[in-house]
C-alpha cells in the first residue's frame, strides 16, 4: 500500500455550539501536534471560520492558523464556551460539499475534522465519498457534539452533560422557588426531536422515582418529551392533579412536544384571533409554547367565577448551551473525542466517527471510552430516548436517572424546613 | 425606663425569593439564640409560613418552631436558595395589619421580624404604629431583600449579587453563543422599576466602556434601563448601527422599559390583529417584551425583497433569584443582615430596617457593614439607578461598573481565538 500524501490539517465546529466544544477543538490541536505534525505527515493545522464557510471562502480570512497558538492562550479557549472558531448553520448537499472538495484542494488539505451533530458527520461523509471518487487524497473525521444528545452509536455526545447539568439545576432551584409562592410552573428546555435534555430536568429530584404518582414525586413533577405523543387533555388533567394536592406544579416539558399526528402543540394553542392577516398562527418567537401551554392551564383551572391559580412559564432557550460552569465529566470527554480522532487519523483510518461508549457505570466508578464508528452509522439519524428511560406519558425511569446522574457532576444538596 | 417585656420572637420571609434569603432567616436564628435567647427575654423564635400570612393565620401549621432546628440543619437551609419558610405576595394595608397584630398578641410575640423588600419595610411600619398606639410591647425590625435593588437607603440589598453574577455570567456565555452564529441577540432582565439588575449584564465585558461606540463595546453592546425613557426609533437606529459593523449585536434590556409617556413597550410591539375578542391586547406571558422586540427588531431591519437577520430572544425568568450558586459576598452579607437586627433587638432598638452601607471599595478591599435606618425611610418608596450609573440611552459607566463588580464574585476568564 502506498503511503499516505503529506499535507495540512483542517479543524471546523458546526451547529449549536455548546460549553465544551472548544475543548474538542484544542483536542484535536493537541492530538494531531502530539502525532501527525510530529512525524511530518501534518504540516499546517488550520481552523476554518464558521465551519465549512471558512473553507469555501475564496481569499483571506476564512481559515486561520492554530498552530501558532501557544498552550495557555489554547487551554484558555478550550475552558470558553460556545465556538471559538464560529459557526454555521449550513448543511452542505452535494453541490456545496464539492464546494468544499475544492477548498481543501486549493489549500493543500489533506485531513478534514467537523466537530457537530449528525449533519456534521453527514457532510464528513460525502466529502469523503467525493473524494475517493475524485482520487484526491483525503481523510474525513466528524467528532461528537450535540447538546441534543442525539447521535447514534453514542452512549452519550459530548455537550450535553454540561446542558444537563444546567437544565438540573435550573430546576433544583425553581422547584424551591415554586414551593415558597405556590402555582404552576412550566419549563421548556430544548431538544426538539430527542427528550434527553429534558428529562435531565429529573436529577433535580435527588432520587429516582419511578412508579411514583406524580404528586408524590419531588418537583418536577411532570415531565413531557418529544417520544411521547403529548394530548393537552391528559396535561391539564395531570397538572389538575397534583396542583389539587399540593398547592403547586413544577413541569418540565420539551419544545418540541407533539400530538399523535406528529403536529407541534405550541401552534394547536394559539388562538384562533392570534393569526396575521393571511391567516397563518403567529410564532414569534421561541417562547410561544410556553405562553401557550401557561394560558392554557390557566383557563382550564381557573374555577367558573373563581381566581384564576398562579401560572408561569420560563423558556430557558440559549443559556443550556453556552453557561460558563460545565460538567467535569464532560470537559474531559469533550477533549478526548478530539485527541481520539487525531489518532484514528495517525493509526491510518481513512474515516470515522468517533463515538462515546461508557464502558462502567458502576456506582462511584463511571468510565467511558472513545471508540470509532463509520461515518454513514452516525451521519442524517437521530437517536430518540430508549423505550426503558420513559415512563408512561409524564416521567422518566430508574434507568435513564442512573444513565445520566454520573454524567453531570456533583449537584448542591438542597434542604427544606 | 421600664423593662421591655419578654415573650416570642417570629420571622417571615415575603416577596420574590432570592438565592441567599435563608441566609438571613438563619442569621436571625443565631443572632437571637446568641442574644435575647440567652438572656431570657425571647422564649422561642417562631419561623411564619407564606409570611405574614402564616401569622393570621388560625389554628396550627402557619408558625413553625425554628429554636428546635440543630445547627447542621440550619447551615444547609442557609446554603439553600429561595424562601425555606415560604413566602407570600400579600401586601398588608391597615385593617391586614391589625390581624397581624392580633397574630401577634395570640401566640405572645413581642419581636417581629420581616425579611422583605420596601412593601415588608412598610408591613413593619404599620404594625409597629398599630402596637404602640394599642400600647402591645412590640418590637419591629425590616431585613433588607431583593433582587432587584431597589431599596432606598441601602447601598445595595442582599439578593441582588447573587442575581447581577448569573446575569453576568448568562451574558457572557450568550455573547459568545452570538458571537459565534452571528445575528442579532435580545435578552430580558428582570426588574421593572429599577435597572439595577438589567446593568449587571455589563460586567460581562470585563471592563468598564464608558464612552466607547456600541460596536467599540464587547458585548452586551446596548443595555435598556427602566430609568431611561425608550425610543423604539432610536432602539432599532442603535441596534442597526451595530449590526451593520459586526454582524451581530448582543442587547440588555430590562423588563420595565418604558417610553416617554411611561407607557411599556411591550404591548405597544403587538400588533394590532394580536387583540383578543374584547379589544384587548394579548400579552399571555412574562415572554411578550422579548417576542416583540425580536418582531420588530425582524421587521425593521429585513431588506426589501431581501433576507431577514438572525433575532433571537431569550427572557431569563425565574432563574435569576433561584440560581443555586451564588455571589460569595452576597451570602456574607445575607447572613450578615439577618444576624444586625437580631443584635439591634437586643440592643433596645424599638423598629428599624437593617441597612447594608459600603465603607470600602478600594481595588481588591471591598468592605460593608450593616446599619439601622428607620423603617419609614425604607417603606414602600423604589430606590432607582443613580444617573452617574447611567451613560446615554443604552450603556452604563465605568461608575456602575467599579461599584457592581465588587459584590458578584470571581468571573471566569473568556478567552476567544
Amino acid at each position: 500500500m502506498p503511503e499516505f500524501v503529506s499535507g495540512n490539517a483542517v479543524i471546523g465546529q458546526s451547529g449549536g455550539p455548546t460549553a465544551v466544544i472548544n475543548q474538542s477543538l484544542v483536542g484535536l490541536v493537541e492530538g494531531l501536534q502530539a502525532g501527525l505534525a510530529t512525524s511530518g505527515k501534518v504540516k499546517r493545522i488550520l481552523g476554518m471560520r464558521h465551519g465549512v464557510r471558512g473553507l469555501v471562502k475564496e481569499g483571506e480570512g476564512g481559515l486561520v492558523d492554530l498552530a501558532a497558538i501557544d498552550t495557555a492562550k489554547l487551554e484558555a479557549i478550550a475552558a470558553t464556551p460556545s465556538a471559538a472558531l464560529g459557526s454555521t448553520r449550513d448543511k452542505p448537499d452535494d453541490a456545496y460539499c464539492e464546494r468544499i472538495l475544492d477548498g481543501c484542494r486549493r489549500n493543500d488539505i489533506r485531513y478534514f475534522f467537523y466537530i457537530g451533530g449528525n449533519d456534521s458527520a453527514d457532510t464528513c461523509r460525502i466529502v469523503s465519498e467525493k473524494a475517493a471518487a475524485a482520487r484526491y487524497e483525503l481523510r474525513c473525521f466528524h467528532v461528537p457534539k450535540t447538546i441534543d444528545n442525539d447521535l447514534l452509536e453514542n452512549d452519550h455526545t459530548p455537550g450535553f452533560p454540561s446542558a444537563a447539568r444546567y437544565v438540573a439545576l435550573a430546576h433544583m432551584g425553581d422547584a424551591l422557588d415554586n414551593a415558597s409562592l405556590g402555582g404552576i410552573k412550566i419549563n421548556v428546555v430544548m431538544g426538539r426531536n430527542a427528550g434527553f435534555l429534558t428529562a435531565a430536568a429529573a436529577l433535580a429530584r435527588g432520587a429516582a422515582t419511578d412508579g411514583a404518582a406524580p404528586a408524590d414525586r419531588p418537583a418536577p413533577h411532570l415531565i413531557y418529551l418529544p417520544e411521547v405523543p403529548f394530548s393537552t387533555d391528559a396535561f391539564l388533567a395531570d397538572v389538575e392533579a397534583v396542583y389539587a394536592q399540593l398547592g403547586r406544579c413544577q413541569i418540565a416539558v420539551s419544545e418540541g412536544i407533539r400530538d399523535e399526528t406528529g403536529a407541534e402543540i405550541g401552534p394547536k394553542l394559539m388562538r384562533s384571533d392570534e393569526r396575521d392577516a393571511h391567516g397563518n398562527v403567529q410564532l414569534s418567537g421561541s417562547d410561544a409554547l410556553g405562553d401557550g401551554l401557561a394560558d392554557f392551564v390557566k383557563k382550564g383551572l381557573t374555577p367558573a367565577g373563581g381566581k384564576a391559580p398562579r401560572v408561569r412559564a420560563d423558556t430557558f432557550g440559549y443559556l443550556q448551551r453556552c453557561w460558563p460552569y460545565t460538567s467535569p465529566v464532560d470537559v474531559e470527554e469533550a477533549r478526548a473525542v478530539g485527541r481520539h480522532a487525531a489518532e484514528l487519523a495517525a493509526k491510518g483510518d481513512a474515516s470515522a466517527s468517533v463515538i462515546m461508549v461508557r464502558t462502567s457505570n458502576a456506582p462511584d466508578a463511571y468510565r467511558s471510552e472513545c471508540r470509532r464508528a463509520d461515518l454513514a452509522a452516525v451521519a442524517r439519524r437521530t437517536r430518540h430516548m430508549p423505550a426503558e428511560f420513559i415512563a408512561g406519558s409524564n416521567d422518566v425511569t430508574q434507568a435513564f436517572h442512573a444513565y445520566c446522574l454520573p454524567l453531570v457532576g456533583d449537584l448542591p444538596k438542597m434542604e427544606r424546613l
